[in-house]
């Protein structure tokens, strides 16, 4: 199972804020097994999202989105990823999406304006509740099989989410397992020509931080066993240098 | 002047780090008036990292690139820019640098040993020190006039190869400058619907986080008092709400 992870928001663009969405989708996905080929960043522009979409569709299983499912004008991930999936024809006001909504503006005692337009979906959308915020997730499954998971930009939202109700539908064949280790070498250079880089399974890869030297040995297998025998195999070719 | 932000590093898709090199690049281009127009993150992989470099190529001015110029066999990053570029056929050792590492190691005692290729550039490049650590930067530019900025990736050494080696050759026409304010509004829909969200310069925009709603209000000038007068105007028609 191939993925991208997409960012989408200005703020990242100028800045503003750190996008801790994708490190946190990426380290998950890793564990369920699913491979992240590529991370993108864009801001709420839609040619330049739908450029990505188009791209995107097709080539990988599953394309996670972050941000952009607000009521404002300028959010534009539903409308846009709708369009690409070919799916404009069969949007419906979701019952119980709404029905969540004006729960959540009764409280404070408001009428629920613009918010409408986040309980519209496609009729054929898997729609993920978000008890966190007033902005629903969903599954969009485009004519090229490929699944675009749609989640809120706010990281509290993001990850409840994701946790709470996208990992059930999500298929994998294998699992990844990593284990990292800080070593005595300081510097990479050192690393690489003390200890043996090759090898596919597991793989061993040194990389370099400003706290020092990394290496990560990662194990593909089917299984938690297997993963882990294979582990202890690399870490076994590690202390023999 | 038109900008791709470029993460080379598996460790960042598997979530083992956070890309912090990514905003730091954002927000100082934001301040020198050059537009980032997407982020990017690859893995250290030949192939994907040589398509996207290929599809940057005349499509923006800039590149800026972190990470994998190490020296060991996983860090692609300037074999690839170099072949995109079309420069392979002017590669040198370049003295200056290669005495900075025969210096770094006599310190170490070590031999310098794989490190050598790090010393190796196109006659073309315009070389950026790294009194940091091994691996110094460059700036390759293509035939299609686009500029490779290749920065190493521990942020340490990253920050400070941009700001003492990169900005002086960075070229911009204009300069952006914004402001962002907490709001009183807890909401992006509450805000939505008391702001006036129109208008180009500035440019006002909500964005959700986990604290709370910002509106951040930016503005494109020639220079500092232009866009402050500019801003100016964009906080008076907030306070008109």
């Amino acid at each position: 199972m191939q993925a991208l992870i997409l960012s989408i928001g200005t703020e990242i663009l100028l800045g503003n804020i750190t996008d801790t969405n994708s490190q946190y989708l990426a380290n998950h996905l890793k564990d369920l097994g699913i491979d992240v080929y590529k991370m993108i960043t864009v801001g709420d522009n839609k040619k330049r999202l739908k450029n990505v979409l188009e791209e995107a569709d097709g080539k990988y299983d599953y394309v996670f989105m972050t941000g952009g499912l607000g009521p404002t004008e300028d959010d534009i991930t539903k409308e846009v990823a709708v369009e690409v999936c070919g799916l404009d024809n069969e949007l419906e006001l979701d019952k119980s999406s709404l029905e969540m909504l004006e729960d959540y503006f009764n409280k404070k005692n408001k009428a629920i304006s613009i918010n409408k337009k986040q309980a519209i979906f496609p009729k054929s959308a898997t729609i993920l509740k978000n008890p966190k915020g007033t902005a629903p997730g969903c599954i969009l499954k485009s004519k090229n099989n490929t699944k675009f998971i749609l989640l809120p930009g706010p990281p509290h939202e993001m990850t409840h989410m994701f946790d709470n109700e996208v990992k059930k539908y999500l298929e994998s064949s294998y699992i990844i397992k990593s284990v990292t280790a800080k070593t005595a070498f300081l510097r990479e250079w050192d690393m690489a020509s003390r200890v043996d880089l090759t090898g596919d399974n597991p793989t061993i890869s040194p990389y370099a931080t400003d706290n020092g030297c990394i290496l990560r040995i990662t194990a593909k297998a089917k299984d938690e066993k297997e993963a882990d025998e294979i582990l202890k195999k690399g870490i076994k070719r590690l202390k023999n240098h």
